[in-house]
């Protein structure tokens, strides 16, 4: 798991988007966001799932997983503007719209967005293949997914919402891109239509505990130990502010467990695969 | 030519972006300013050469037109915004972020870019040609081409830049998706490599000739006569502004010139094809 994070690192290193001209720090700009790091949770349900499966296939799969990355790092970058959280710190750096200026991070977002899907359109898989991913990324990651989720957020920011809504907005927002990057492991690696959709189920669960315990960590911990702006959550709608810190906690350690037994569904290479990376990212807080 | 710009119309209006929800006005909002009406000259010049070369494909078209004019409307929302050009009319009606806010300007935009790629993926044609097409618009889409054009022009706002450096801008920010648009309609009348290119060429002529007169419009209509906000460019690095308006002018007389000798070099069906659209669309200072 961490020799392939590694991978993953020094393919993203190696692969950032270029954009040469004569604009002094564009591409500079384009860069900065996706040199700084970050969890890489998404490309790593993507890898995991076919270095479990198709380990041959994991070198063709890194430009897809960059992909996954793009579009996530894109909607952090819109995320922190000005006109949304206005935050100036994300992934241990200063915000684009800090270090530049609001036009660059805007430019930067939109090009990541673009570039999502070129990375795709131009991977070493079949063109059958290709078309299934870029489907779903266009469907999870655009109006049926995240930008709904984030309209949602922005719009009830200062308003009450129930718990179904509060977890649609979540669902959309975060839950469904992760469960994205899992069915695009699963399409890569050619599984079953019926292994699919219980990897999506999966990454829904997944997806919703992470943002539970993402609402956790804006609460308890500081800009510092978290690496971007945080505590600025307090008029948002989160599950702490809904159940209170414990009652989070609580629905957290739910989830987590019910994503445990999940996890014992799937076939062996599958489980131990998955189990590693959650491991890693999840389960943080039991 | 008429007839299948109103083709599109019905179209259009009857396959508007849906995101069903709760939110209580993103959907109105993601809809509006494709309503809001248009040229729709990306969209004519992609079924135009379909028309001409492979009629019975129009209706399989109408969605990657969609595509296409879904992509270019982002690009207005954002250039738009507040941090942009912060314009208040567009297509004769009230910006995004000055009807809603500029959360809902930039999600819509961010939207309307992601669902484009999503239209292409799902549209009746062969893997194939989608994969080609999808390339096509996420480089010329992106940074390759209107992306990078439009951090240039913002950048070098205050700035003089030289001929060489106005037309880079140009070609990136508005002549690649024009000359997209050709190529893409040739991929799916299945038109040879060597028309294509030719296409493409001439696309990045009449995309440079449809700038300059842009820049002409913004110098010289009202906002009333021109459905946007104008005279907006004073500062801005315009061929008007590098050449003087009797320079632009001249400018747009000669390179209109060489559009209809390559125009002629085309076979009778596109010459006819595109000789009707750009009639319309071009040649409006001669």
């Amino acid at each position: 798991m961490k020799q392939l994070l590694e991978e993953f690192e020094t393919y993203l290193n190696t692969h950032l988007p270029q954009s040469k001209s004569f604009h002094p720090n564009f591409e500079k700009a384009l860069q900065e966001m996706l040199r700084a790091g970050g969890k890489r949770f998404r490309p790593m349900l993507l890898l995991s799932v076919v270095q479990a499966k198709q380990s041959l296939l994991i070198k063709n799969a890194m430009s897809v997983a960059l992909g996954l990355e793009l579009l996530h790092t894109y909607s952090l970058i819109h995320d922190d503007l000005p006109a949304m959280d206005d935050a100036s710190l994300r992934r241990g750096y200063p915000t684009l719209h800090t270090t530049y200026d609001e036009v660059t991070a805007i430019l930067v977002g939109d090009a990541l967005n673009t570039h999502a899907f070129n990375l795709l359109a131009n991977a070493a898989f079949s063109n059958d293949v290709k078309i299934e991913l870029i489907k779903i990324l266009s469907s999870d990651g655009g109006i049926d997914g995240m930008i709904i989720g984030q309209a949602i957020d922005c719009y009830f920011e200062n308003q009450k919402v129930e718990l179904s809504q509060l977890e649609f907005l979540h669902i959309h927002k975060t839950a469904k891109l992760i469960a994205a990057s899992l069915k695009m492991g699963a399409i890569i690696a050619g599984l079953s239509d019926e292994v699919q959709e219980k990897l999506y189920a999966f990454g829904i669960d997944i997806g919703l505990l992470f943002q539970i315990q993402d609402d956790i960590i804006d609460e308890t911990q500081s800009e510092e130990e978290a690496g971007k702006t945080t505590n600025n959550d307090g008029a948002k709608n989160s599950f702490v502010n809904l159940l209170g810190l414990n009652g989070a906690i609580k629905s957290a350690n739910e989830l987590a467990n019910k994503c445990k037994e999940t996890l014992n569904q799937f076939d062996t290479e599958l489980n131990t695969s998955l189990h590693q990376l959650l491991q890693k990212y999840l389960y943080r807080h039991q």
